[in-house]
């Protein structure tokens, strides 16, 4: 097709989602003739009328005597009317009335023992109650008339439609087939996930493809098949082969571009020489470089390689044309239904979030309700990370015209887990991943512990304010040695805060296996020889850290790398893993799971501080519990470097 | 297993609940290994770690050049640094950065045109910018590290989660095995889905197993699988042997009885002999008869053979068990789940319902948003109509204490359908087939159009008290034999309601096929040998019949079956087709549709009556455009017996 170039380019979303649809307005949707029993779940292509009436008799609706009406005229507990042989007949539930024309049930009779009509004794029945015609009789076509419309087209085939239709005598119907998408990834830094996990090196600078996992998955979910093509190298006249074969071969073509701003250039090249492009950035994010062509009639949507941009693009743009292909309408509320989110709440944000002008944003949020107020903070938001999306709760979108949320904007969570939010303690303060084996023994006890790593100043600054309902500190005062008590009076400001010590920890200077530049104390750190990774401000370890310094007559700007920031053990510990740093100070559990070499210095109280109407929450038995309970104490003694009370 | 017969019988539902559940307190949960890419939905079984770190190398976040933060230092647009051979390199976002700990962004650089670090000429680059170390690098770990907790056992395996897995390395995981259930229907009336479609006659008495299907699906769409064992004829014997061999080779036993007393009766006897009976009978409407029993560990719950009863017991005792069995938590709105709910809605009872007390009743029903209120009514309660809950939009759970329920009543409802209220019209009034297909063409338009066959006075009088969008009527008015016209008048007590004529039918004396009783006219139905069925009162067909006597001079009295009431056409004319009745007065659509003989007696006018309102609502013009369209006048005419104007 011979068009200008005339497309959008930077389009907001909504326009993106309008040319895209305006484009594929009247999808030729093609219909299949199935089985009844199989069609669950498809959209019907035409009306459906039942084939019988069902009941296809008249049947007994209770236990009873099927009777004449009028026989029984007149008849009262008082006054009771004798029937004869031949004048009644036994029925149970569901069985033929025949000729009869309504049924008594039994408790409004009294028979003999041997109660028979056929006996050749002449067997009577005394009913004590008078009927009208067809009382207790589900009359032929109660439930469906033989030609009662049963479902039209376009409705979705249910549960219920289901064995309806098998009653209705109803064997095929035709459905709207399903569209067929083609997922093809693309990308000379993406390896396959079987690759990726063959146990071979991996090289710098490749990834896996967890993008075709995604969308295969999602697609799953909302009840759509997916075909994933074989990885596809950066090669524009390989890719455009492929995609015009797909776009000959399916409803829908998708492509995961590579990352990498040539790779994108490259795509757009093949979009308007295969076809027509439609758009090209859409003003949303994660997702911006999205681009989308009609290719010979059919739509092909590009996706950025980001795990994040992709899943994005694949709920605002590919769920939409999905929905439009099967031949359904589309919800105002669709992106509830492409994340599958069962809920929305209303919750608001923890701490401020800017948001870029004229770009509609999409965050990962967490949520927890502390003293009555719903509360949620954003998870980090680069594109590529996918721990993000899976530890979520749910997600917000932010329309384009949002600039600042400060503290306290009220924001709407599309919930993607189901989340008993009564049951759910917000712990925020000094990780460990002590904590963190806290948090199975919770939820096997039908409870939830969400933990926001904010150091341990930072934690006692969020119970402060109302924002958790417990933190944990091990901060040392160094004007008397104690640690934590008058940090926790600082920020209780009068308040009745109480405080456990769930275990004491060694902390010291981990640093690459063997301790290659032999570091035996904190002179070795202002040696000038040795990389430092530090901790954020406000955390324990960092006071230590600068205690120890000056205890050693050391300053901070004796020490290369001071202002090197790691927020938790294990991220600092891992810069010291992967050679980026040469040393860091942190816990032994954390050098233990990274094999570090560890140098103990001190040994220290965590405690865990709790707001102060902690012990009415629903989950603070289960907290005692769990730090009681064998299973958890065993699993911190196991890690090293603890001792508990 | 030997236990004194103490079980509960007539408990409530929650007392029901709670006795399984505590039966089955600590299920043996099986756990199996499975590769990570296809557990999607399954619960963890152990927590999941990370086993390597993504990105497992530094990599750039932008399109840039790598180089080393300290050689940008001091750097600004009025000063640049100026960088040499081997003191910078290209990298896309993505590559790895190698020996440089940041990147710059091309657009704060600038060089010579063919810039290659590798060029025999010194190649420079002119920097803009200073940066700060790590500036646009992705840390090693900086999505997961390695040893990070990704997930903990008994969460549910997500789309996000599988992706991550996958980057994280994770190539199996421990799941918790999917308890497997075995669905045994039983009863001697009960005909197998294949046979029931097989087109062999099916003498009265006989019901299709729907039951089967309806559980098959409704696990499917839980996420389970079940197995359907043939169906057992109603022998205490062989049933129970079934059984017994079920619980041993499966987690969940789930009987069908048959509906009869004698059938359930049966089933008591089998579970007492088998293990230890649990309860019986449930204070619940539908479903009072089920009732559940231990054996040799295994749940074994027998639901009643009514398909409604059967699709209750599933929801309300069978889900929660699964959950239990699978290791999952039960929500306190475990309901909502059960049946799909997508969303619960708050709406007031349109019409008066009556609750049995001490009884929790599940109301099928349907909503309608009309002058800005939410109403809901109740479908046909009868435990053995499916239609009802195909229909229905969603489900009430009025709890055992609710006894009477006026007009008004606040209910929530449960919808089991996605509906967009606001693009609903409701119709009370004079049922006829064509109104029907309007359904379809309006649904193509993206609306709805609800149909409440309440005869043509009742849509006239529902629509003077706000409880529809629009009305029809037929109404002759004996005294002038017009239409309609004083009828309208009278319930609009001077609002300005419209009208719109969208056809005129033939309205006749229907026989069946043949007209074996040789009726001519209204003179044969005061013969005493032909059984008339006839219409509620305030249906314009009840009052064009008595118009018709009168003018025969003929009364009620005379005429055999005046006291029988059809609430439908469609009805009515069943009543003839499957010879309870011999003749009823319809319209010729409804005779041609069930091949019934049809004697024209009348044309009459059938008009649309329109609220004030009307046409302001959003699908008012969706209706004009499905009234005025060839689809349906051509349908409408094809049906014989109307005059479209």
């Amino acid at each position: 097709m011979v068009r200008a170039s005339d497309y959008m380019e930077h389009c907001s979303l909504s326009e993106a989602l309008k040319i895209l649809l305006d484009e594929f307005a009247h999808p030729r949707i093609k219909e299949q003739r199935m089985r009844a029993r199989d069609a669950l779940g498809f959209m019907l292509a035409g009306d459906v009328y039942s084939e019988r009436n069902v009941p296809h008799y008249s049947a007994s609706a209770v236990d009873g005597y099927a009777v004449q009406s009028r026989s029984t005229a007149g008849a009262s507990p008082a006054t009771p009317v004798v029937l004869g042989h031949g004048e009644f007949s036994w029925v149970n539930t569901g069985m033929p009335v025949g000729d009869y024309d309504s049924v008594v049930m039994v408790e409004d009779t009294s028979a003999g023992p041997a109660l028979s009509d056929d006996s050749a004794e002449a067997a009577r029945l005394r009913i004590f109650r008078s009927l009208t015609q067809g009382e207790n009789v589900r009359a032929v076509g109660e439930d469906v008339m033989n030609g009662q419309l049963l479902a039209s087209r376009g409705e979705r085939v249910t549960c219920a439609l289901v064995s309806l239709m098998l009653c209705a005598g109803v064997s095929e119907v035709s459905v709207r087939a399903k569209p067929r998408t083609l997922f093809i990834p693309t990308g000379d830094e993406i390896v396959s996930g079987d690759e990726w996990l063959s146990g071979a090196h991996i090289p710098a600078g490749l990834v896996a493809d967890s993008n075709s996992l995604y969308a295969e998955a999602i697609f799953k979910s909302w009840g759509y098949s997916l075909d994933v093509a074989p990885i596809l190298p950066d090669k524009p006249g390989i890719i455009k082969e492929e995609v015009l074969r797909a776009a000959r071969g399916y409803d829908l073509v998708l492509v995961s571009a590579g990352s990498a701003k040539g790779s994108r250039d490259h795509s757009a090249g093949i979009l308007s020489d295969l076809g027509c492009m439609l758009f090209r950035y859409v003003r949303m994010k994660p997702g911006r470089p999205a681009m989308a062509a009609n290719v010979e009639g059919v739509p092909v949507i590009v996706s950025p390689g980001f795990p994040m941009s992709c899943a994005v693009t694949l709920w605002l743009l590919v769920y939409p044309i999905l929905k439009r292909l099967s031949g359904e309408a589309i919800s105002t509320d669709y992106i509830s239904e492409a994340v599958a989110s069962t809920e929305t709440l209303s919750a608001s944000f923890m701490i401020q979030h800017s948001s870029p002008q004229g770009v509609a944003e999409c965050l990962r949020v967490k949520c927890a309700s502390v003293n009555g107020e719903m509360l949620c903070w954003p998870l980090t938001a680069g594109a590529s990370v996918l721990w993000a999306l899976a530890e979520a709760d749910g997600i917000v979108m932010l329309p384009e015209e949002t600039l600042e949320c400060p503290k306290g904007t009220r924001a709407s969570v599309r919930l993607t887990k189901r989340v008993d939010f009564s049951k759910r303690i917000l712990f925020q303060g000094s990780d460990d991943p002590a904590v963190g084996l806290l948090v199975p023994i919770m939820r096997e006890l039908g409870y939830d512990f969400a933990i926001r790593a904010v150091g341990s100043m930072g934690g006692l600054a969020a119970l402060g304010r109302g924002e958790a309902h417990l933190a944990a500190a091990h901060l040392l005062d160094t004007s008397d040695g104690t640690y934590n008590t008058s940090y926790i009076a600082r920020f209780a400001a009068g308040r009745d805060w109480r405080r456990r010590l769930i275990f004491r920890r060694e902390q010291g200077i981990m640093t690459a296996p063997g301790n290659p530049k032999d570091i035996r104390g904190f002179a070795a750190l202002a040696s000038g020889e040795v990389m430092f990774e530090n901790r954020q401000p406000g955390a324990g370890t960092r006071v230590l850290l600068d205690y120890m310094l000056k205890r050693n007559g050391l300053s901070a700007a004796d020490v290369l790398g001071y202002d090197r920031i790691s927020i938790t053990h294990l991220e600092a510990a891992n810069k010291v893993a992967s050679g980026v740093a040469d040393a860091t100070l942190g816990i032994a559990s954390a050098a233990a799971a990274l094999g570090l070499y560890f140098i103990p210095i001190a040994t220290e109280p965590y405690e865990l501080v709790f707001s102060e109407g902690f012990f009415d929450h629903p989950a603070a038995g289960a907290l005692t519990e769990a730090i009681e309970s064998g299973e958890w104490r065993r699993s911190v003694v196991n890690m090293g470097g603890y001792e508990l009370p």
